[in-house]
């Protein structure tokens, strides 16, 4: 049994050379004409020297958590090298971030070119840049989390020291993953508005216009925050259920007294087996011409979690004892099952929720865009009830699949349904990256000022990945709230273990965990107005500047008057079109480069700590209790917050584009440029912080509060007890 | 001591004695000219139709529930008598409600003929007209619930048999303030932003202007909404406080095994002393010519809550025994009292930082008159942020009060808490009517084309009274959350006497809890998405009624198109005179008086039902833990829901104040009309239904729940167990 977890990084190893295999063969991949090189050559260095920056801080803050976590842990019956995962953790974060942005940047302006000759070969491109994020990202998490495993088994012959130990890897992943989210949200929705409102609403330019200089940093952001910052997030959501479900099957193991490591392997070899089902799954994604994409895509997807679930089904059954006890009550090896298939279902659930929600053409949309003929502010509170309205039933299957989960399977089976969602990250991740991709795509056509079917192409791309992006949402937001309770579960039953087994009761009674709740539940509304404020200062640093350089740019400032002349597609006079030829790359991309990335650098470190320091204060001073009652109600409400901003978010950027492809209320039709269209342009510049930077941030917080819980726990067990 | 009993209905006479005192007064004074006398009788016979229209529909679900109530508790251990405090607290919250209103549609016209000759004197019959409301409405809760004690003590001999009974009063109060809130919520922002959308943006006539077929709904709208829906929501926090720590108190006599009836007893006599707290305030309230309204308004307000605590301070330390035990722990008759002074501290702390959040030129408004500047976009953005920023101390000093009353005087404590903030409603009430009723003053003074220092003289009284509603609002939500609390612990109690004194257990670590927490913490936001929806399709509804008269109506289409042609204040020629008088009266204002009325009795069903049958559901399904689950949910996401919706919409409100007052932003000076301003005003719609609809019914909402909870302990403390 014990030598099949050497498996788990070989599979973590096959992972990696399957991204090396296939960023070779993007790498050769026809890079299109010098202004593309050159246009690609802008946004990876923008991309890499917001990373390098980013990495700068963070390293200093890895360092110094890394050297409290040594000291604290250094008494008997703790161990330092917590510290070590905690770095180690940390370091597999950020090169999955890197080396998932290395191949964004690649794989973007090789995707325009290649959508000058077809849909599918565009699609080929854009697909292989998102399988390389999605398998290195499982892949080092595989190889870190099982390496440190094997290592410490030899090490430590106490398996709860093992997974407390452990649990450093998850709490470096996480803090990595939320200054990647919130810096990397920060970054692309200042530079998106920025471009937005002086570019296309003031000076009447089109979006990705190369003469707009917030453009380039408006692409950086597509990398840093859509690709780099999503790679983070499910990084640290895979890596969070993993520990979660080990910890907890520890609690088997040693409770039961019988020698049963199953438990803790079984995570790890599910996640080591979900990596060849996710490569798999990236060879259903046929790109023959002529197909359909869509049903490609889906192909994909769906046929590799199929698969998985029977993968999982074999693994189960023939692993785990047929019966065996937890918290008093026997439960079943297919009870287990049942509770890993519960966690999919509900992810599956969510995400055609989320999909009703937010598509295009679906009624609560439409609801947005009949209440944009009244203007702006009709269209926002529609967009807000909408999204509000949103959280109901995805709560009602959250509800449902913990009753479930532990009805079949107690609290490991709640961590085995997060499990259950996250066991196929790999295939998820790369139908979720390739998205931005080809969203980069675009934007690189439009700079490269490429023929108009080229950006068709690329939208069209896009547009495909709309429905299994929504999944995608569904599961990051039922796995992140599974995952916090797997989490909160491990911690408490940490805090049990060293009290001696005395269970931990945290009652809503007790007036201490009622002031926790509350507290909990604050924190999300305090986190997401930070990042709101932060985009909101961020971009109007970004509206500055870009209006300097409309001002003070003389070749900038008469090719704009040139522009505005001409109708969209209107061929310019020869005199104008000089004019306006001499204004080519004289806009200082650098400059709005360099604005996004102090701005997001400097505006992360704050809800960044407000994150982890606060379970860590709460914990020692109001003891382990107030501190279950943080935890709660950070969860429950981050659901609630992340739901809410996601989906309304996402609901206004769908409802504009409708008018933007034209719609008809009440008989009168309405297209671009109509007052309706306006309306709908605020609502969705609203909803781009709501949806790009608080609202997904807030799956990470929710996970990382409750992992430096769990990583604090031997240090607070007793405090207050 | 127990014939001190007696004296608490003769208070709530001597409150009502008053209110008939005063009542008469504002009959006497100066009605005006006719126009205002028939402007006047449109807004009261408009409010009165509203009124009629929702009792009507509301008796139905009051004699419904009543049967419902009276068959489920006619079994052994339970009384039938439950369905008649029920019905008691229904009607004595809708008397309530009608005699405010009533005073209110007296008081608004002839505060406007006042205002002619001073301010003082405006001043005078505005605070008169919001003294009655107060009085009303804390006369008729001791009157109420004074007598029923006084009748079920006689009928039963069981103390915690009297006090089941008597909590249905309670239900029946907020069942009746839950639709008020909405229903009057819905009404006023229909009206408001259909007035507004198309009035003052698509026609650019003024507000309240009488060529606008909106403005009388619109005004009617003020009362029936601020005034009639404030009235029931103090009314329900008022009792609920009494009745939650009236429970909590019954616990301490029937643990205690002594007969210490006192802590039964206090609670109310503290509401009776109050009362003549109140109208001792009311008169610390002067009203000489010259001096400053807003000092004389601080000195009732500050003034009487400083005899309050003087008062209490007696009546608690002669009363309440030295030391008594609860909960296992010992508490004196001091921890009392510090217990309660936490709660008014409390709620003046909330006060003050919702001042701060929402006040003119506080750094969170100034920053969002800021990014006005850049749209409608930013600015929403930015009063998001601010409302969601605005959550985090208030939540702090609620946890803080929390552990600081439960530590001085265990669950009792929380109670007085909420008691301490609500002792001197009588004078709040006073004082936050006051503000609608000059706001509808300054509406009559331009319907009826007062000279224009009628209406600066009226706007500054509703400005005066600005801190002091941010204060009462700090109370409002401070108190919601401490009444909801110790309704959410009598529940507790009283469920754990009916199984035997076995401690209730509501653990988060319990799945079935866990579940309950996110579908209650889930039920505000889809409550706001509920009332915001209600308010988009109502508005629209009032937008196309407007649009339709006028084009319809040919005299308002042809003055419309004169107006057009002159600036604000400028002096029209004799021939457009003419056209523009024609159109005077013709507006039809009844329509759209029907169309609010209407909407806002079928709207407020679904939402007020949610409320209501939820913890029923809950409780008979999945028993009283899983209740105790969502309870906890509702209250923390309903206060941190209602903190974010209140503070955003005020801060929102005053940002378009301050500019257009003219404020200047990077050196550039913006007002009126402005772009600038034209976003701000983006912002203010989208918070009306927020502060005014969604955020305040949420403090009724958290209430509702716990009560319906307690209501029905009896017939669900079993279930599960």
């Amino acid at each position: 049994m014990s030598d099949m977890m050497i498996w788990v990084p070989v599979m973590g190893i096959v992972a990696l050379i399957y991204s090396f295999w296939r960023t070779g063969w993007i790498s050769k991949q026809d890079e299109g004409s010098e202004k593309m090189i050159a246009i690609g050559k802008y946004i990876s260095d923008g991309a890499m020297a917001f990373l390098k920056a980013e990495y700068r801080v963070l390293s200093v803050f890895i360092i110094a958590v890394a050297i409290l976590l040594g000291i604290a842990n250094s008494g008997e019956g703790k161990s330092p090298l917590v510290a070590a995962s905690f770095i180690v953790g940390a370091l597999t974060s950020g090169l999955a971030g890197f080396l998932g942005m290395r191949v964004a940047t690649k794989a973007n302006y090789r995707t325009a070119q290649a959508a000058r000759s077809g849909l599918s070969k565009a699609l080929g491109v854009a697909f292989a840049g998102g399988s390389v994020m999605g398998l290195s990202v499982v892949g080092l998490g595989v190889i870190g989390l099982g390496c440190l495993f094997l290592i410490y088994r030899e090490i430590f012959t106490d398996l709860s020291m093992v997974m407390s130990v452990l649990s450093g890897f998850s709490l470096g992943a996480s803090s990595i993953a939320l200054f990647a989210r919130v810096g990397g949200g920060i970054y692309t929705k200042a530079a998106d508005v920025g471009a937005d409102l002086v570019g296309k609403v003031e000076a009447g330019i089109p979006e990705d216009h190369p003469l707009n200089p917030a453009t380039i940093a408006d692409n950086v952001g597509d990398n840093v925050g859509d690709v780099a910052g999503m790679g983070a997030d499910l990084f640290e959501s895979y890596v969070g259920s993993i520990v979660g479900s080990m910890v907890l099957g520890a609690t088997i193991v040693l409770s039961s007294g019988a020698l049963a490591p199953e438990f803790v392997f079984l995570p790890l070899l599910i996640a080591g087996a979900g990596i060849l089902v996710s490569i798999t799954g990236t060879f259903m994604v046929s790109v023959k011409e002529g197909g359909d994409p869509q049903k490609s895509l889906n192909i994909g997807e769906f046929g590799s979690s199929a698969i998985m679930v029977v993968v999982m089904f074999f693994m189960i059954t023939q692993m785990l004892p047929a019966t065996f006890i937890l918290g008093g009550a026997e439960y079943t090896n297919y009870g287990v099952f049942w509770a890993t298939t519960i966690g999919l279902v509900a992810g599956l659930g969510i995400g055609f929720i989320t999909e009703h929600y937010t598509g295009t053409g679906t009624s609560p949309v439409n609801s947005i865009v009949n209440q944009s003929q009244t203007g702006a502010a009709t269209n926002l509170i529609a967009g807000l009830g909408v999204g509000m309205q949103s959280t109901a039933i995805p709560v009602l299957i959250i509800a449902a699949s913990i009753m479930g989960a532990f009805h079949f399977a107690g609290l490991y089976g709640i961590a085995m349904a997060a499990l259950g969602m996250l066991a196929n990250t790999g295939m998820q991740l790369a139908v979720d990256a390739y998205g931005p991709i080809s969203d980069n795509a675009g934007g690189i056509a439009e700079m490269a000022q490429l023929p108009a079917e080229v950006r068709q192409r690329t939208d069209k791309l896009d547009a495909v990945g709309n429905t299994t992006a929504a999944i995608g949402k569904g599961f990051a937001i039922g796995s992140a709230a599974l995952t916090a309770l797997a989490l909160f579960a491990a911690f408490r039953t940490t805090v049990q273990a060293l009290r001696g087994g005395d269970p931990m009761n945290i009652s809503i009674t007790d007036p201490t965990v009622m002031a926790g709740l509350f507290v909990g539940g604050m924190l999300p509304f305090l986190f997401s107005s930070m990042a709101m404020g932060a985009v909101g200062r961020a971009a109007m640093a970004m509206i500055e500047e870009v209006r300097r350089q409309f001002k003070s740019i003389p070749e900038l400032a008469a090719a704009l008057t040139v522009m505005k002349k001409y109708e969209e597609g209107q061929k310019m006079s020869a005199e104008d079109q000089k004019i306006f030829d001499a204004a080519d790359g004289k806009a200082e991309y650098g400059k709005c480069v360099t604005i996004s990335t102090e701005a997001a650098i400097k505006e992360m470190m704050l809800p960044g700590l407000l994150a982890i320091l606060t379970p860590v204060v709460v914990g020692y001073v109001f003891g382990a209790e107030a501190l279950g009652g943080l935890l709660a109600g950070v969860t429950v409400t981050g659901v609630l917050m992340a739901i809410f901003q996601s989906n309304a978010g996402g609901a206004w950027d769908n409802a504009k584009k409708m008018i933007e492809n034209g719609v008809e209320i009440n008989g009168i039709k309405y297209g671009k440029g109509s007052d309706v269209h306006k309306a709908a342009v605020v609502g969705d510049t609203v909803g781009d912080p709501f949806k790009d930077t608080s609202g997904p941030s807030l799956n990470i917080l929710i996970k990382l509060m409750s992992v430096v819980a769990l990583v604090i726990a031997p240090l607070i067990a007793t405090i207050g007890y």
